[in-house]
């Protein structure tokens, strides 16, 4: 059977934690799982790793793609506004209304930029002043949950990282073995 | 003031899940990090984030190092073994009875081969009969606990691994805010 593609979206000072249960359950139900970047350069995350993206944002054909992961960056308005600029231009390109979508921390600021938190209930990890701001975010929907899911849209805080892994692997189907990320008993 | 680095071993089917919450109290302690190779080639981690590493392990001076920070792998035993005596060679080299270590999932194997598991109470992701099959642990030592710490050792199954993170970077006397990875309340 031919599966559809994870996105996984990495710039400079990506959030390696943040992403990584998620990307340990994709692994686990053997989702295929494609890491993009602007460009071919390696990219350094906010602990250190330097990360070699297996495609560009050009080269990804939007029908190879069912689903969308974005983690954290430590300073997300650090990003250069050409990145961004490519970065939006991609996640509207690979996503329609059945795409299942992962956003972590400070990363719903670039669903915003694609127009995709429109009608949605969302988190972020983005403080109201700045949140206010940008002028992209509708108060009224923002919810102060760690995690929360509206649809195929999951939005998370940084520290909701376990369950904000496990809704997306749930929203994708996957059978996974939780207890990998610890649980209430032994933690 | 100068400070010494945390060498962070990398391998193929490193895992990036594992290693992440102790990496991002590195970060946020502005630790320095070093990730080590056998090699220059990037290393592709179980869930498929290739990492390329800062220094291979003839590249560090051991002078410079102060800890050790050991992922687990999908597979220990699927290495090769000329890169696990290469692994096994670096840890003797930069290892004193004051380096910090950390090491999490099946990596302790690699401490084992090292000799550094002599007379420590430790951990380890390995079946009992995979353990007794090396001939290399003492299982009169090994604790069945998540997390345990015999001085400056620190070993942990996987699922630990956020309490893993947070008693390497105590142990290096690290200040950071625990809350990033999540609380009781809000999990």
């Amino acid at each position: 059977m031919y599966l559809k593609k994870t996105a996984v979206l990495l710039y400079p000072q990506y959030s390696e934690y943040e992403l990584s249960v998620a990307l340990s359950i994709l692994m686990q139900a053997e989702k295929p799982v494609v890491t993009v970047g602007v460009t071919h350069q390696p990219i350094k995350g906010e602990a250190g790793l330097v990360c070699q993206p297996d495609a560009t944002v050009d080269e990804i054909n939007p029908e190879d793609i069912d689903s969308l992961l974005l983690t954290g960056c430590l300073d997300i308005f650090s990003l250069p506004e050409e990145q961004v600029e490519r970065l939006v231009g991609f996640i509207k390109k690979v996503t329609n209304r059945d795409t299942v979508i992962g956003s972590i921390s400070s990363s719903p600021y670039l669903l915003a930029k694609a127009g995709l938190l429109k009608d949605k209930t969302y988190t972020i990890g983005m403080y109201e002043e700045d949140r206010k701001k940008t002028g992209l975010f509708d108060e009224a929907l923002y919810s102060s949950a760690l995690v929360v899911q509206d649809g195929n849209m999951i939005s998370a805080r940084g520290s909701g990282f376990i369950r904000f892994g496990k809704l997306f692997g749930q929203a994708l189907n996957l059978k996974f073995d939780e207890r990998w990320y610890g649980d209430k008993e032994n933690d």
